[in-house]
Formats: structure tokens, sequence, C-alpha cells
């Protein structure tokens, strides 16, 4: 049966001067129709990971090389950064999110104008709600979030597995089924909650540790918390540690016009699509060549 | 007289799961030869700094299009990804910088390949060592930590302030002359650490706070640290807090080879750039658009 590995554990830590944004980094493994071992890598995070994913890539005993398919949950750019380590992988995200990256909101701000450009330096495959990745790993649609977000459903051993990038962030998000942070529609975010409280029996969530709910609705966590810090101490003179209990619902000004706007730009975005000339190819960093 | 504010201050810290990477972003303002008042931004940060770079350049009476001019010190990642923000500026950097971001070393983790699409969205102005962007305001060439790292030099009411970029990381570096993280010339990095400490009254390094030497070497911080971090208490089980008073010397394996490798792949970069098409314009973040 097809299996899911965390090769970068996503963390929902934050602070007042900028967003860490360490989302989780899957692996994936199962078998194409033939029977063929297939290695899936679902999101590939910023490029303040990337020394990080070459490492855990390493210690899997596998290169980039080795990476068939890479599943964009969304285009975030904690998201997406990484993807040209891939270059010989097809690109897998939504249709909705590929176009939406090409001409993104100016309020949007995790989608950055040039974010399109990125994502067609690797060989584009669009998917739809439903559609097989292989047997057993299957693309849910999840919008809200984003236009285009999507989730990945693995029928593992241990029941179905959802990484569901941040169609839902963080464990308690399964609670409040609202998601913090949305940039397409809110109602649309709180159906997509639902529908993976309703599939799986494991959640990965896209910044937080894998789940499972209790009888009871209670969080039960499946990996330990660990992270080193360096450059501070708790004693640190003008450090300080806030409450992230009460994390605000945050809905991006202009979320109304979202629809309307992607509608009006469809020209421009087919231009742009096939535009964007391939700078990336093939590569592969020395060992040692990450920075720790 | 020119000034120097700190928009986002530099923060050394990092982590054993990814490097937040907060650079300083500074705000020089001048006059040009005709009295003309002009906005000068140093550095851009990345996309996890977006929303708090809006915050600050709108404390300062500002928006995005008040900017004339983007200086990058350097290309690397957590340097330029807000560039687009200012779609009306002029991007100045040095030719090498440009010219190496267009074909980076595949060891080069902190220049992903796709770095020169994202330059070239604004018009690029190339300099050299010397050069002036406003009376007081000038350019001093500090190779080594990158081909093209640039410093500003800044002459102020308090002496010649130098924003340093990575040639100068951390206040430490002004002890050690030993430049942490090497992408191109560890010998050109001490060399250019030796010019900053020459010809600075005051030091804005890239990743520290700004400071001053005592007449007996010692570090002068000129600003106090100040960080709030949620989802982490000092007692979170699994966290731990490491010393950094022995961060490595890092050289990327392949620095050997970068001369050769850029001086081969010459009309391959002239090509990319004329290529790259501009999908960046205008379009500024409502008030709000932040998501804090």
């Amino acid at each position: 049966m097809p299996t899911v590995d965390i090769l970068l554990p996503g963390f929902a830590i934050d602070t007042d001067q900028g967003y860490p944004a360490f989302c989780g980094v899957f692996l994936v493994r199962g078998a194409d129709d033939t029977g063929r071992p297939r290695n899936i890598l679902v999101d590939a995070a910023h490029v303040g990971r990337r020394p990080f994913l070459w490492d855990a890539l390493a210690a899997h005993g596998l290169t980039a090389d080795d990476i068939d398919t890479v599943v964009l949950t969304h285009a975030h750019w904690d998201h997406v950064q990484n993807i040209d380590l891939f270059p010989a992988a097809t690109l897998v995200l939504h249709a909705d999110e590929r176009r939406y990256a090409h001409a993104p909101h100016a309020n949007d701000w995790a989608t950055p104008a040039w974010t399109g450009l990125l994502l067609e330096q690797l060989r584009v495959r669009e998917v739809v709600d439903g559609e097989e990745i292989v047997p057993g790993v299957a693309v849910i649609a999840l919008p809200g979030h984003s236009p285009g977000s999507i989730g990945v459903t693995v029928a593992t051993a241990a029941g179905t597995a959802t990484i569901t990038g941040d169609a839902l962030h963080f464990a308690y998000v399964a609670r409040t089924r609202r998601n913090p942070l949305v940039f397409w529609d809110a109602d649309a975010a709180t159906r997509s909650i639902e529908r993976v409280l309703a599939v799986s029996d494991v959640i990965y969530p896209g910044h937080d540790r894998p789940f499972r709910l209790t009888a009871d609705g209670g969080i039960d966590y499946l990996a330990d918390f660990a992270l080193t810090l360096t450059g501070l101490r708790p004693d640190t003179e003008g450090l300080t540690f806030a409450d992230d209990s009460a994390r605000p619902v945050w809905v991006m000004p202009g979320t109304g016009e979202q629809r309307a706007r992607y509608d009006k730009n469809a020209d421009v975005i087919r231009r742009r699509i096939s535009n964007v000339p391939r700078v990336v190819g093939p590569g592969r960093p020395e060992s040692g060549a990450g920075s720790r």
C-alpha cells in the first residue's frame, strides 16, 4: 500500500517581524499501474529550507532525480520555491491555481506576481478533484484558502491519510472549522475543512504535526515537536513569547472581487503561460552542499 | 545630509529546520543633483516579510510608489523577493551579480535557478564600485560572499554609515574577519570585511543590529533587540536553544570553479536576460492587506 513520510515537518510558529513559514513537505511512495515504484513529493517549501530538503531526501536514500512527481497543494511562496530542484519531475497542481498564479491579486502577499514564472519551469499536469496520481493516491479539491488548493489522499495501511496543504494549516482548525488565512473564499474554505474531516483517518496539515481526532473531538498528535533555535536564549533581552491560542482569522481585502478578476484575466494568463522561458535544467548539488 | 532608517531589522537567528533569513531592509533618504528628495530602499527581504514591509513603509509615511530606487546588496533569495512591489523603481545591482543570477551554481542554494526571472521584472541599472546613487550615497563593491555583493555608504550626520548586505552578516564578523557563508571567494570576502571596517563609522550588517566598533575593538550596538515568538513557549516540550557563539564557517563546494563557469556561461546569460517577459505591473495593496 502507499506510504506517507514527513521529509520536512510543518511548524505553527510565527514572529512579529516576519513569517518563518515552515510548511510540511511529504514523500508519498506508491506504485503505478504497471507496479513500478513512484516517488511523489507533496509541496517543496521555500528557499530557506533548501539544504534541509536535500538532507531529508538523502536520509531517505533519494536524490532530487528520484522524484517523479511534485504535487503542489497550492502556489503560495512557502510551498513552491524549491520546485526547480526537480526539473525532470511532473508538476501536479490544480488548473485554477496555475492560472491564478499568473495574475494574482495585488493584496495577495503570499503569491508574488512572479510566481507563474516559477511554476512553468517544470512540465505541468493540471488536475481536478478525484484524479488519481497512482493507485491509492488521489487529488481532493479543497478550495478557499486559495483558488485551487488541493489535498492528497493516500490509502495507507493506517487508513486514509490526507495531506491538506493550507486548506487546514493547524490541528486546531479541525475544531474551529475556520481557515485562519483566506485569500479566496472563506465559506468554501470551511466546506473544504469539513470535507477533510469527513474523509480522513489521519491528517497531515500544512503547518503542524500529523494528528488523528479522538472520539470526543480531541487532537491526538502522531509526532513529537522538535525544534532548536540558534542565536536566542529564553532570557535574551527583548525576546518575548506570545500566546497563539487566539490566532485571529484574516480574510484578504478584495476576496469578493477575486472570481471576476480571475475570469477577466483569462487571456492575459494564457499568453503569460505560453511566454515563460525555461531556465531550470539538470544539475545536482554535490554532497555537502548544504550549509550546516 | 542623507539619512538611514531601518525599515525591517535584521536578525541573527536560525533553526535546525530551516532559515528564517530575516535580513535588514533600509530606507536611505537623500536628494538628487537638482535637490529633489529621493527614497532609496536597500534590500527587499523575502516574501515572509512582505506584509511587514508594507507596514514599515506606511509607518514612514510612504507607499511602494514613493520608492525611486531599490538597491540589492546581492541577489540571494532572502534579499530580493519583494522587489516586485516596486515596479516603477530602478533596480540597482552590481553587473556581476545580475549576470550570475541568470546561471547560478547548482550548489548555490541561496540563488535558485529562477532568480534572474525575478530581477528582470524591474528596470535594471548595473553599477560598479564607487558609483553615486545620489550625492552622499555611493556603491562600495564587497565581493566574496557572492560575485557582485555591494554595500551602500551613506554620508550621514553621524559619519559614514555602511549598509553591508551579507558582506558582513553579523557584528561579530568585524572581529573574526571571516564571512560565515561563502558562495564565491573566501579571500575576497575577508578583504571586503576589512574594507567595510576601514571606511565605516557605523555599520548596518545584513542580519544583525547596527553597531560601532569601540576603541578597543568591542561591539557597541546602536539598537535594541526586540522579537516576539508566537506558537512557542520557553518550556515547550521538544524546544531547545543552541549556542551561536561558534557559528562555523561554510564555503560552498565548487567555489573554485565559480569564475570559470561564470565566464563560460556569458552567452547563455545574455540570451536569458533579453528573454524574460515582464509580468509585474502597478497594483498597490489596499490598506489592511497585511495579515496581522
